[in-house]
């Protein structure tokens, strides 16, 4: 039968790997904190090479401090496929985001290896740089660094020349890590969905049409602070009124657009804030996230005329500004064929599904053909300690990310 | 000619006590600060109880610091008729709020002892402790202080004990400051509008029909805090949605609900409050006003309706916690008759309204017939530096004071 001799992957040596590195970095509450830079996220990186080299990977640190781990392909000068995610936590992260996708890509290779068996490709594992934060790894390769570090999105208190520095980089020469697509010709990422359609609609495998774009921006509200009591309804200009107004407005926007983008505001300040008077100042955030370019910008500009809308009708000010501009990135048509081919040969559910959180493969996207595949969270859950997805899952979606591999060690040149 | 003939007070001698009594506390911006019990206050109080005397007033302290100048009536035994205010303001007050009460009260005394003229009646002028926070003068007065000290809205870090002192006061014995109808038939308070109500319909005097009654609570909603990325629009328990929700059922409410009560949403905050996180919990207060007790309960009825309804539609659990509930204080018919009749008298444009701030006539009106006359208040401003009423509003509104009570004087026993 088929079935038998299909190539698999370890599942016991993925789960012991996965547990080992929850390990390094765990607290007593359960939750992870390997924050990029600290002497946890070394300890895990050290873990990690040493997995690499026993698979028989060559190592090497970029001036990003991203871990390169490459096993050699069988013709001459042919451009890298790789894979690879990261192994830095939020300060209260879970045992599953990025890490998965560091240790389904190595043990793909130790699989390879075991069989004797390399890709015409040479096949790349890479550990990109403080994901969860700056990306700097991610943007180093695609070549996205900024000029200034004030522009790097850093944790608080750090500064970028140590930080490299501690995980074998270095901030002069960031440039270097810069790739191409003559060197990669192309990045597939697994990782957990972070979210609960898979689950909700009981699916095994999401095939990532791309990352998402985002807009964001910061909207003020003048109106009148005044008295609650001695101010009739009809003479009030209520900031928290037009606010109110905007809250149900970015909501309306998100579902009246097609192909499910979400419309968040999260945050919200009132001013003076007090149960006693008519609010003056409001000032909130809005964030727009969608796959399509397009359907940005027609969400922004309805929410710009919104907001005209209600400040006449609320005889209020409102002043929108930019806060963040990031260009959706979409998936390879091709890469995603592949995932669900293997999904189809396999015989696991899948469906096509954008990824609404930001992902290293992001940043790879803008260089290169990118592909992600995701697996269930249960309930949805992350950023915590209570992140789980189930062993069988964290299985499957290496065996996917293994058989895509070989698919497209066939389709690329 | 009658118009003649009439008694008028001194319009400049008042002016210039204001004037006077806006240098004490005065701020370099031109706000007012002169907090009760403070040296300001002290200062102030002092100035007034000269003018009291100089009037032909004897004054004395009761035990809650309140200070009562009696001009004696011609009658054996009758009890008195009572006008005043306040002369402490708000942390950034203004000239008038009180002050103008206080003042005219005085100078309506001084005209009559200059006129060598007594009413029967014993004419009072009451400047009641600490309106502007705790109220503790005219509740004390009321019969209405709180057996705790807790229980009094005093600013942050006073001890009632020490503030009593300040003023001549004293905590252990405030029960002895409780009056009674048998003591003070009528009181009629003078004070700015603090709203724009009359100057926008061009009245020159409001014939206040009673203080609104309060209902205040606290509204918890407790949604599920989540990605904004990951989490679709269906998926979400978003608190601030429900949170925009409320604040418009709030207004919804008080523009449907018959004689213009008002209705406030003024302090919000929202948790985890993060751009990139779908809220997880609110907390509000609402703030609802009414000069009709049935008014104020069918609106809390429909808030609480409300409630349920927008709890369902959102997915979030919404709690709903009484802070305060201070029922309307009604203005005595016959002393609004007299006050529009004084107006008819003196060609003043009036117009009944309710009062929708709190005032020590509120307290008053709880042991004996009250009544109110409101002067504009430019711009409708309140409780600022800012706060300004022309002179011949506020020496028209000293008049009509002076011929109510000359009218009461015949009205009452």
């Amino acid at each position: 039968m088929a079935v038998i001799s299909r190539l698999s992957v370890n599942g016991d040596r993925l789960m012991g790997w996965i547990e080992r590195l929850a390990k390094i970095g765990r607290l007593p509450n359960g939750d992870i904190c390997r924050l990029a830079f600290t002497p946890e996220d070394v300890q895990a990186r050290y873990q990690v090479q040493q997995w690499m080299m026993e698979a028989g990977m060559t190592v090497f640190n970029d001036a990003a401090g991203n871990i390169i781990g490459t096993y050699g392909g069988s013709e001459e000068n042919a451009p890298a496929l790789a894979t690879g995610s990261h192994i830095d936590t939020v300060p209260s992260g879970g045992a599953y985001d990025g890490v998965l996708g560091v240790l389904a890509g190595i043990e793909v290779v130790k699989t390879l290896q075991e069989q004797g068996r390399r890709l015409k490709h040479p096949l790349q594992v890479i550990v990109f740089t403080d994901e969860e934060s700056s990306m700097v790894g991610a943007r180093a390769i695609a070549g996205m660094v900024p000029r200034s570090p004030a522009d790097l999105k850093l944790r608080d208190g750090l500064e970028i020349e140590t930080c490299l520095e501690n995980v074998g980089g270095d901030w002069p020469t960031i440039g270097t890590a810069q790739r191409t697509r003559d060197q990669i010709a192309a990045f597939v990422e697994l990782h957990v969905e972070q979210g609960a359609v898979l689950e909700q609609s009981a699916t095994t495998i999401g095939v990532v049409q791309g990352v998402v774009g985002m807009r964001r921006s910061t909207v003020t509200i003048r109106g009148q602070a005044n008295h609650a009591g001695t101010t009739p309804m009809t003479m009030r200009q209520d900031a928290l009124v037009a606010a109110a107004q905007i809250v149900l407005k970015v909501k309306e926007i998100a579902l009246s657009t097609p192909n499910d983008p979400v419309a968040t505001v999260g945050y919200m300040t009132v001013a003076p804030n007090a149960a006693n008077i008519v609010p003056g100042e409001v000032v909130l955030t809005v964030d727009i996230r969608d796959l399509s370019p397009l359907g940005l910008a027609s969400m922004q500009a309805r929410l710009e005329e919104g907001l005209q809308a209600i400040a006449a009708a609320t005889d209020t000010q409102i002043h929108i500004e930019p806060l963040l501009d990031v260009a959706p990135s979409p998936a390879a048509e091709r890469i995603q064929a592949a995932i669900a081919a293997v999904c189809e040969e396999l015989r696991l559910s899948h469906r096509p599904m954008p990824s609404r959180a930001g992902h290293d493969a992001m940043e790879m996207g803008r260089i290169t053909d990118m592909g992600m595949i995701f697996v269930p969270s249960q309930m949805g859950l992350s950023h915590s300690g209570r992140e789980y997805t189930p062993p069988e899952d964290c299985i499957q979606g290496a065996n996917v990310l293994l058989h895509t591999l070989l698919r497209l060690d066939e389709l690329y040149a």
